[in-house]
């Protein structure tokens, strides 16, 4: 089966998890423009969930580049990504309004963890599909990022408890690695032209 | 007509439907991971529709693997699909927060019912199109998955009545049922390629 | 201009005015299935709503299957028409909960004008781009429902003041003309093969 | 790559912000035509949003037209507008609860610029990925309404603090000049065939 439907369902859902947080925002009461301080910890809500879902629809983008042919298991896999990253916007919500507490800091670590390993699965089930010989193989290599992603999120569930500071640090670093999109897709993408 | 819209407008109002109940879930009030538990009948209701909404759009994407022809009567009973489709996130709410009574768990089975009902109109719609030697017709066969769906939720209609968990029980077996997608499916473009 | 594009973002948008007023729907506070009855002035708002934006969906996906072409009017025309059809949820809205009364029929009326004159000028903005002789000239003729429904809409205004229930049928009358998708079009495309 | 999926995705996106505020319109308390006018405020600010909103996408469909290939740069690029585009919805609210005072005033003027440069900043990654006697550096030539609608907009801006009436007719006489989609996308096209 070719994935042009599946990411374009991707994309539709995504579309909206990356706008959801907008519902959330409200005008404030006042007429002054140093009234916008009064939502900041919603709008600073939006933008952290605006970027990390942008973040997985980069690399969902670039992965997909260079996949031709799916299948069932490929399309179930995906969707369970989707789940992960569909309660993004919640686990946002939950630290903008309780502030670095462990309850939050917690659950959003959870959520990240569960959209890296729900990503890992993706890919797995897509190597799974084409030889090993093939650009996707290439491109994904040992995965470092992706191990390295999954190690940093452990340990900054354990952090969450104790200090839940280190967690965001740990998050946060994690985001940065992922902010620029899989170069090794690119390299690959430009090879084959 | 070629379906690539239809299927474009059904993936974008799966998409909604999909992640709608994103919207009914709060940040839960305390700071403790175990707060989340306040959340658990909503959290719970939208993990079951967004099973069953993903169910509906994997088996509608194999279908349509293998359509490439539609006509008028083929778009109206798309939309009749989409309409059953569009009440399974506010029944899912009301089973969630009503629990296990008569009347949530019966109009849970009258929404099911209607999805798939409506399924197979759109099966019959497509298989009217295309000649009875066709991939399509092979694919679907005599559609004993279908007809077993149908007793399945008839009975559970009964059910509900006398002792909802066995109507619950019944079409959680037909869900588990469908969330292979049809392999028949995948056979036929198999053996096409 | 290719259309491909405008069709999608027309789709979205349809899909989401299609799912709105589901999100006004509450789960009942009963546990009896005749609890639902509670609702049924929204159910009925919501399947009204459904219906309409859908016949425009499909009456929209036959008029764009023998169009190839378009220019910035083109959008213009087409973002004017939904503009109107996203004021359709509010409109039956007010119908469902106000009842058949003056305020709400005429302004149930007067958005279904706008919608048709949009959805006439979008045609006029397609026919100035092709040459008389075309298939989509051929396709859309006189134009009679076109012209019918403008008449029956008008005459649905004035009686709103006076007998709203007139109105009703009015439009209700339209509704059905229009059920049926434009069997020239799929005529026009049957030859065209 | 190419553009497809990062157009598709935008669609998406635009289409859910284009329709977000008209799930702030509420049906009039009424039941006469005239209590429509309580919610004008709100219809108005409807109305102001989806324009504003529609204006960039067909600037956006026009400036894709021409361009057949991306990167990494300009999924961000494109991102980045995405989310200035996402807070005209909650920005024209403030305006039309509030009123033309300096607050909202300026939040709408500084939304307005961050629109209009994250638009300029996406044309000037996709004039880097394209050589300079490219159709695209053509079309776009010295982009003189981009840098006046950037003058305005700093004129708007100094203004909502002095008299915020002069801005917001700066902003408007901007939209009117955007309006008019860019014409000199087509005749490239049109040269081009």
């Amino acid at each position: 089966m070719k994935p042009e439907r599946m990411n374009a369902f991707t994309d539709g859902v995504i579309a909206i998890l990356i706008t959801i947080l907008v519902l959330e925002l409200r005008p404030p009461a006042g007429h002054q423009l140093s009234d916008i301080l009064d939502e900041k910890s919603k709008l600073l809500a939006y933008l952290l969930s605006f970027v990390f879902v942008a973040i997985y629809w980069v690399n969902h983008h670039h992965l997909m580049q260079i996949v031709h042919r799916i299948d069932g298991r490929t399309l179930w896999a995906n969707i369970h990504l989707l789940f992960w990253l569909s309660l993004t916007p919640i686990a946002t919500a939950w630290l903008g309004d309780a502030g670095v507490k462990s309850g939050p800091v917690a659950a959003y670590v959870i959520v990240l963890l569960g959209c890296a390993v729900s990503y890992t699965l993706l890919t797995l089930s897509l190597l799974a599909l084409y030889e090993s010989e093939s650009h996707l193989a290439q491109a994904i290599g040992s995965d470092r990022k992706g191990k390295l992603s999954l190690a940093f999120y452990l340990a900054a569930l354990a952090f969450a408890f104790v200090v839940p500071w280190v967690s965001v640090a740990l998050f946060v670093a994690v985001a940065l690695i992922w902010f620029v999109p899989d170069r090794r897709v690119e390299r690959v993408l430009v090879d084959d032209r």
